[in-house]
Formats: C-alpha cells, sequence, structure tokens
C-alpha cells in the first residue's frame, strides 16, 4: 500500500514540476481525501492554491477539512467568496465548526457569512456546547424519517434527499422532534415487502446521548456498541444531531493521547509530535517537572532528618533508589490499571472495596516475592560478590522489610487515589507515574528510617 | 440513558423471579445485543441459559458474540448439536474463529463438526494466521460485485444475498478474485440512473492492507481514513476479506490498553480488572518490578563506591532523591510521547535527527528552568527557611548543573530508545517509564558524583 502511494507521488511530483496541473488534478480525484491533504500540505503555497481550485469541489472539500488548521487559512485566504462557498457547501455542520473554531476572527466573519442562514445557525449551535461534550462534536445532518411512512417510501426518501447526510446509513424516526425510533438501510433494504411500515421495523429502544454527555463517555458507547452512528437529544429529549463512528474514532484517538500526556506529567497538546515546536514541548512539559521537583524537598527534609543515622551507617544510602523505585514502580503499576479501566468504562468509584482488596493481595504477593529475591542478592551480590561488609543480614532484613511495607502502601495508594479524583471531577490521569512516585518516595523513604532506626538502633 | 437500561434491569429481575421468561425475552429482544449479554451473564446459568434459548437466534447470535469466553463454554456445553448449528449460522465467521480460539479441544471439535463446509474452511483460515495480523482479525463475509454490473442490478443483488454480510455497506468489484475497486450502497443508492454501469462509478484506487499487515497499522488506517471497511489481499492480490470499523474500534482499544500497561511496566493482561484474579495481577506484575529491582543494584554500586566522600558531605544525599526523580520524569515525557507518536503512526526511524534536535531544545528550556527555580529552592528553603547551613551556595550549583545535564541526558535517552526498539522489531512501549526511570537513576547518580567530586574536591 505504501509502495503504491509512493508511485502516485513520484508520477505527481513530475506532473507539477512540468506544471500539468490539469492532470495532476487527474491523479488526486482518484485520491483518498486524506491523502490529497497530505500531498497538498507538502506543496508550496501557490501550487498548492492553485491545485486546489482544480479540484471537484466535493474532493475538495474533504480533504480541506483533514487539513492543518494554519494551511486550511491561508487558502481560505486566498479563496473568492463564491469558491468559500462552494467549499463550505459540501461540508459537514460539524467539520465547518472545527474549522471556524481554529480561525482567527477575520476568517470567522467572512465563512459565517458565507453560508446559508440554516449552516450558520447550525454551526452557531454546535459552538455554543461545552467543549468535549456531546453537542460539540455531533453534526446536525443526518435522515429522519416520519412515522406511517412505509421502505418504499423512506427508500425513495434516502435516494433523494441523502446525499448531504453524515449519517446516510441509520436513519431516525421522529415525531414533533421526538425520537421515536432507530432503523438502517440495511434494514430497509432487505425488508420483505416495500409496503412494510417502518413503525413495525423500527428498534424503539434507541440508546442516545445527551448534548451535554461527556464525549469520553460517547466513546464509551461506541466501543461497546458496534453503532455507526449514535443520536444526540436535548434536554427537552428532542433529537438534535448525530455523532458519526468516523468522528467516536477521532476523538477515542484524542482522549487516549491527552490521557497517556497527562500521565507520563505533561499537559496535553493537540498538534502532533513533529509540528510541535520546542518551545511548545517546553511549555507543556516544565510545569510538572517543576513542581514534583519542588514537591522533592519532603524527600530531602526526611533524609536531613535522618543525617546523623546515615552518617553512622552510609550503607543505607545505598537501596535509597531501589526501595524509591521499586515503591514508584509499583504504585504506578496499580494506578495506571485503574486509570485505564476508569477511561474504558469497566470501573467506578463504587468498585473501591474490591479493588482495594484485590490490590493488597496482588501487593502481597508481590512483596514476598521481591523481598525474597532481594535478600538473595543483597547477601550474595552486595556483601559476597562485591565484598561490602556494612551489608549484615539485619541490613539486608531491613531494607526488605521496608520493601513489602512500601510495595503494600505504594499499591494501596496508587489504586484509591485515581478513584478519588474520578469521584471529586478532576482527571484520574494525573494521578499516575510521576505524582504517585513522589508520593512513594516519600513514603518509602519514611518506612525506610523508621525500620532502620528500630531495628538497627540508630 | 443509564437510568433507562436501570429500569429495563428492575422490570427483568420481576419477570424473573416470577418465571415469566417469556415476557423476559420480549424485553432482551428489543435491548442491544451488548446489553443481553451483559444481563444474562449477571444471572446463574440456568435461567440464563433459559432465557438465551428464547431468544431470536439473531440476537442471541449477536449476544452470545459480546460474552466472556467462560461463560460461552458453559452456555455451548448445554447446547443441543442443533441448537449450537444455528447459533454458529447467524454469526460471523470472525466472531467463530474468535470462540474457537478460546474454547478447549473438544468443545472446538464440536464447534467445528456443527457447521458446513464452507465456514469451517473460513475458519481455518483466519486461525491460520499470525496473531495480531490483519488475517486473524479479518472477516470473509463481503460483498462482491462483477465488472459490468448496473447499479439496478447490484442493489437487486445486495437486497437479495446481502443480509449475511458483514461490509454490507461497502461493496468490492472483483475479477478473478483481483480487486478492481470499491463503491458504498451510498453511491448505488444515490446513482443518478440504475442502468449506470458500476465500472464506471468506483472508485479504482482501492487502499488495501496484506493478510499479514499488523493489526497497529490497521488501526493506523482507520483513523487516518473513515473507512466503513478495508480489505484485505492475500500474496497473490487475491482480495480475501475484510475488517469492518467495529472490530477495527476493538482492536484501537485493546491495542492502546496493551501499550499503556507495558509503559507501566507490566505484562499485557486481557481480561477486564474486575475479572481478573489477584494472583493473576500479581503474574503480569512482578516480573518488571524484579528485573527493575535487581536492576537497581547499579545505583546502589555507584552510592557505595562513593560512600567515603557521602560521608564526608552528608547532605548530598539529600538530593538525590530529587534528581533521580527529575531525570527520571524528563526521560519518560520524552519517551512516552515518541511512543505514542509512533503507535499513531505519527513518526518513523528516519526522523530521529528532528527528534533528538527538538529534545535536546527542549531539553535546555526545562534545564535552565528547573536549575533557575532549584536554586532558589535550595537556598531560600533549604538554607535559610530550614537552616541547613550544610548546604552552600557550592552546594547547590553542583545540583543545579546536575540537574541540567540530567534532563538533556534522560530526554535524549528517553527520545532515541523507543525508536531504535522499534527499527529493531521490539515493542516500543517497553522504553517507557520504568526503564527510563532506572537508566536515569543511573545516569544522574554518576552526573552528580562527578560534577560534585570536581567542584567540591571530595
Amino acid at each position: 500500500m505504501a509502495d503504491f502511494n509512493a508511485t502516485f507521488q513520484k508520477t505527481l511530483d513530475i506532473l507539477l514540476e512540468e506544471k500539468k496541473y490539469s492532470s495532476a488534478k487527474d491523479i488526486l480525484s482518484t485520491m483518498a481525501p486524506e491523502d490529497v491533504a497530505s500531498v497538498l500540505q507538502e506543496l508550496d503555497e501557490k501550487p498548492a492554491a492553485l491545485l486546489f481550485r482544480l479540484l471537484p469541489k466535493k474532493i475538495a472539500a474533504e480533504a480541506f477539512v483533514e487539513m492543518e488548521s494554519d494551511f486550511q487559512e491561508k487558502l481560505i485566504k486566498g479563496f473568492s467568496d463564491k469558491e468559500l462557498t462552494a467549499i463550505l457547501d459540501e461540508m459537514y455542520v460539524n467539520d465547518a465548526a472545527d474549522i471556524v473554531e481554529e480561525m482567527p476572527a477575520n476568517v470567522v466573519n467572512r465563512i459565517l457569512s458565507n453560508v446559508n442562514a440554516e449552516t450558520r445557525t447550525a454551526i452557531n449551535q454546535i459552538l455554543q456546547y461545552p467543549e468535549n461534550s456531546a453537542g460539540s462534536i455531533m453534526t446536525t445532518e443526518y435522515v429522519s424519517l416520519r412515522l406511517g411512512t412505509t421502505v418504499g417510501q423512506a427508500i425513495n426518501q434516502i435516494r433523494r434527499k441523502g446525499s448531504d447526510k453524515k449519517s446516510f446509513y441509520t436513519c431516525y424516526v421522529t415525531q414533533n422532534r421526538k425520537l421515536l425510533g432507530r432503523l438502517s438501510v440495511k434494514d430497509l433494504l432487505l425488508a420483505k415487502d416495500d409496503d412494510l411500515l417502518i413503525d413495525d421495523l423500527m428498534k424503539t429502544n434507541v440508546i442516545s446521548v445527551d448534548t451535554h454527555t461527556d464525549q469520553e463517555e460517547v466513546v464509551q458507547i461506541f466501543s461497546k456498541y458496534n453503532f455507526m452512528a449514535l443520536p444526540v437529544v436535548d434536554k427537552e429529549q428532542n433529537m438534535v444531531g448525530i455523532i458519526s463512528f468516523d468522528d467516536a474514532i477521532d476523538v477515542m484517538e484524542d482522549e487516549t493521547t491527552e490521557d497517556i500526556e497527562i500521565m507520563a506529567g505533561m499537559t496535553p497538546s493537540d498538534k502532533t509530535y513533529l509540528r510541535t515546536s520546542a518551545f511548545s514541548l517546553f511549555k507543556h512539559r516544565v510545569g510538572w517537572l517543576l513542581f514534583l521537583m519542588v514537591s522533592a524537598t519532603f524527600t530531602g527534609m526526611i533524609i536531613t532528618n535522618f543525617e546523623s543515622a546515615l552518617s553512622q551507617l552510609v550503607v543505607l544510602t545505598a537501596f535509597i533508589p531501589m526501595l524509591m523505585d521499586t515503591g514508584g514502580n509499583s504504585g504506578s503499576q496499580s494506578s495506571v490499571t485503574i486509570i485505564r479501566s476508569l477511561s474504558l468504562g469497566e470501573l467506578g468509584f463504587s468498585d473501591i472495596g474490591i479493588i482495594i482488596w484485590k490490590e493488597i493481595r496482588t501487593a502481597v504477593l508481590c512483596g514476598i516475592a521481591l523481598s525474597a529475591v532481594c535478600f538473595a542478592k543483597v547477601m550474595l551480590v552486595d556483601r559476597l560478590l562485591l565484598g561490602n561488609t556494612d551489608v549484615s543480614a539485619m541490613v539486608a532484613l531491613v531494607v526488605c522489610l521496608t520493601m513489602t511495607v512500601t510495595v503494600l502502601v505504594a499499591k494501596v495508594v496508587g489504586c484509591t487515589l485515581p478513584l478519588f479524583a474520578k469521584k471529586l471531577g478532576f482527571d484520574p490521569a494525573v494521578m499516575a507515574s510521576p505524582l504517585i512516585t513522589t508520593i512513594a518516595d516519600t513514603l518509602s523513604l519514611l518506612v525506610y528510617f523508621g525500620i532502620a532506626k528500630f531495628f538497627l538502633h540508630l
């Protein structure tokens, strides 16, 4: 497949070099709009704009939607009002709304004054919903049928009016804007008789979301059910739009990337890595680094408090990194597992009892295994092999006991923090590795020095 | 929506208590198959099996596919051969293959002897492809049309034979099994004239994957293009099946969960958290914990080597956790960003130069910001506020210099390791936080003690 596109690319390059734009257009017209967008964005502005204008309006509009916003802006600036209207007419309302959101005010004004009143209303409606809500990602172009329509009539209606519908294959049956049922083009085409009423054919138990439903929940519904589209209703239960599976897939990826970025201690960015500047990366990363660095004041204070004891038995210092890391790793395993399960909608706060009990048992098993290996390692490698005579069996015991307690505490803290974050309305992903590591560090040092003081009489 | 299902659940509970199975069946029949599966799995085996048999075969089959494999096995054991055949007949081949994969040998034999020869061949074909390949997730039920068919004929053909096709809405035009073109039911229904030839209507530049293409690449294609189905071809370029968007969504989630689990230092599991036993969690987690714990031997050795110096200036110990954590966090930010971009197909090994240069600039910015804050914090908090007179300006400088160097090294290591892992055919996710943390620990200690020795003459 890759080679296939590479061949096209080569041919295109030659045609463009020879300024054979019309032939280049013919090639582009056979390609997927996403690829047309990639190809055009690689070109200089002038030939790109020229080629773009030659494309059939439908393909042009579909490709336009897939472009980066800075490139879209450049193209729009070169459009006549007529060209702009033609492109916007071919676009789904949610895509137009996405573009409006990214453009500077003057471009927004031009866009809104070059669409018809109905589209303008729809765009404004979508833009008014909160970010990350179902309303903000829905589109208003769906097929709606009336009760009492026959299969034959419905098929005819779709063939006449369906061309600009995003959810072409799923039809919604409504009465006074209330959602009564759902049926698919497949149901219609496979119906035994064209005179059957859709009333008898439609599914009435329709799953829908509210305009203000969080897009994370929308994604969960798409991943649970094999829907092509999901209807969106407003507070009065009137149907106002649909979310299509392909838009849901995009949201799914964005949400996951956001989760992963937050879990790694970054504020989420919405550009791809190669399109993000070093300065922007810095801004997204430095906040957490600073916060976590300053938080490490606690670990420093604990060590300082224990300084005199440490100077008596410096070998204890050698085990600090291992204990801290094992605590941090144990805690992040638990927190990340819970965060991911929360994102997938597999867990809720009400499961907290089951979760803690499961983590305790897991922690005990991990603690025993780690301690056993750790004891053997300390006695064989550190004492015998590396000949560090300060490492007594008692020191090894202190280290292993610390490890067991730390793993237990880290796992319990790791699994509960995301649950409480979710409960309190924060993003659970914040409670991932970096934060858990800092907490586990503090806890493991407290446990370590407590146990050491007690057993080694420091 | 949630309340809606809760009401249903309550009604169902009452009906089942009164053993009104027929009415319970009527309610279940209006629900989505995924919900039917959830409801049945909550019941005891006997009423569940009873209800399942009462369901219309199509709904029963769709619900069956959504169940956990242990529950499927129980149900199958209660089926007569005739019932088993009826359920299997309603299933898509890829779903049947998924079930076969999970069942013990005797159940597999029963399944394979109760399907027709064609289905058996298709199941065996799918099972023979490597795990995680396009072939292993495809299904063989697609609509294929011949060249020379008119739009009217094509619509009729779909209406007659389309009922058991998974990709009902996307038709593939083939000749001698070679894939020539693709067109959608939408294209057919919206065609101006029923006598048009599909040859003129179809898209010929069709994106397809090979049976051995990795499923990660399949997911990338679905997230780039708004496809409902993706055709799969064999080595001879013969079309052998399709992958449907809903199966792609499932793979997308599984792949991401797997990535996240590996990034948090766990071996991936395929059950949900609540269905995973503590012992199984332990097995998935202890391996990495042990490996990372033993790896910490290096940090221990470095500290031991530096023991005499540390005992001269114990205050240096207090900064170890902060330096190690900042290094670890900086490194994981970079590695996780690169791992995610690799998963999304946004980056390749060839970008390594751009990436390293971007990370170096980001690291320098982060290093400067962190050092400035760190210097202020050490002098104001540790020295003035906490009155630790061992903390001289020189010590603060050593700490800050170490921080800058560590951040730089950690970010460069963090961004390159996943790229090399990918290049060498390993999973880049392995190079995430836990491993980077251990590496960053070792590096930061080496840098710290090196700089301390030089500037503080220890």
